[in-house]
């Protein structure tokens, strides 16, 4: 944890394009949390056209949620998302109508990484 | 925001019943919420046969989880979720046994949509 | 509900382990939780190599992300990740470095199952 998951339509994210998505994730969660980079996790996937629909209309609807340990103050959190949106805006190349960004809190004591259960925040 | 996630085997649901799907949750859930449809995006995703499992026999599991902000009453839900369930199962073809049907809540503070991080509801 | 999904590289996990791993988190946790085998979905999801990250590199990123009632006692869903956790690394093959297993805990009255909305805990 976190665990990023990007869904997108196929053909949005190049192999490049989802390279510098993942650093960039990894680098923009680290510098809000401070966590280390080796805890950061993205996975891309993806959809073929006719599967993604916003306001009921077929489109390259795509998002963005990150699995976190809870405990972060929101003001963190917000501020997260909000760096976050314009990097995978412009990484995917769709407008703001067709993005969702969003964080998921996980306690870490219902969450396993590198072999252990997670600590609570300033216990590790 | 909301955010729904079909997730289906291969061949559940043909190009014709995604859009029925997408059409239907969009006005189940503006219906049940009075928030605008341009905020609703669905998303199907599949799996090939073998890839699902209901009580450890492999089969066509089907589910649809929603993200929304949190703060919606409990009664809301649940008869969201319910009037969810019918067209679910119906447009789908399977049985009660292979459905599972859920909302996730996400505190506004932490999500982004359309370029801004959600208000608080009531405060739209 | 619990419904899991197991999201790995294209290649990680062959029908025959994915059918053993969906028969291991329905004993596991059926185990821990006195549910009915009944209940529990595992929906296995791929993404192609150079879709998987960790540490900003690419890399056969794998978790077991599964959703289940709220309501359960923390000790019983750390012991839960804790039986999950070795099972799933043995079945990918994988290090300790590229796993996430982690809960999500659903309000039972926002989520459906078998045509009805879920009681609460203890009251089924």
């Amino acid at each position: 944890m976190p665990m990023y998951f990007s869904v997108t339509q196929e053909g949005t994210l190049s192999t490049e394009a989802r390279a510098h998505v993942a650093r960039e994730v990894t680098r923009i969660h680290t510098t809000a949390t401070g966590a280390p980079t080796k805890w950061v996790h993205v996975i891309f996937q993806t959809y073929p056209p006719g599967s993604g629909f916003s306001d009921g209309v077929a489109g390259p609807a795509a998002t963005l949620i990150g699995y976190l340990r809870s405990g972060r103050a929101a003001e963190l959190k917000s501020k997260l998302v909000q760096d976050l949106w314009p990097m995978y805006r412009d990484a995917t190349g769709l407008t703001d109508a067709d993005i969702v960004v969003a964080l998921q809190d996980v306690p870490p004591s219902q969450a396993m990484e590198m072999g252990f259960v997670l600590p609570e925040l300033g216990q590790d």
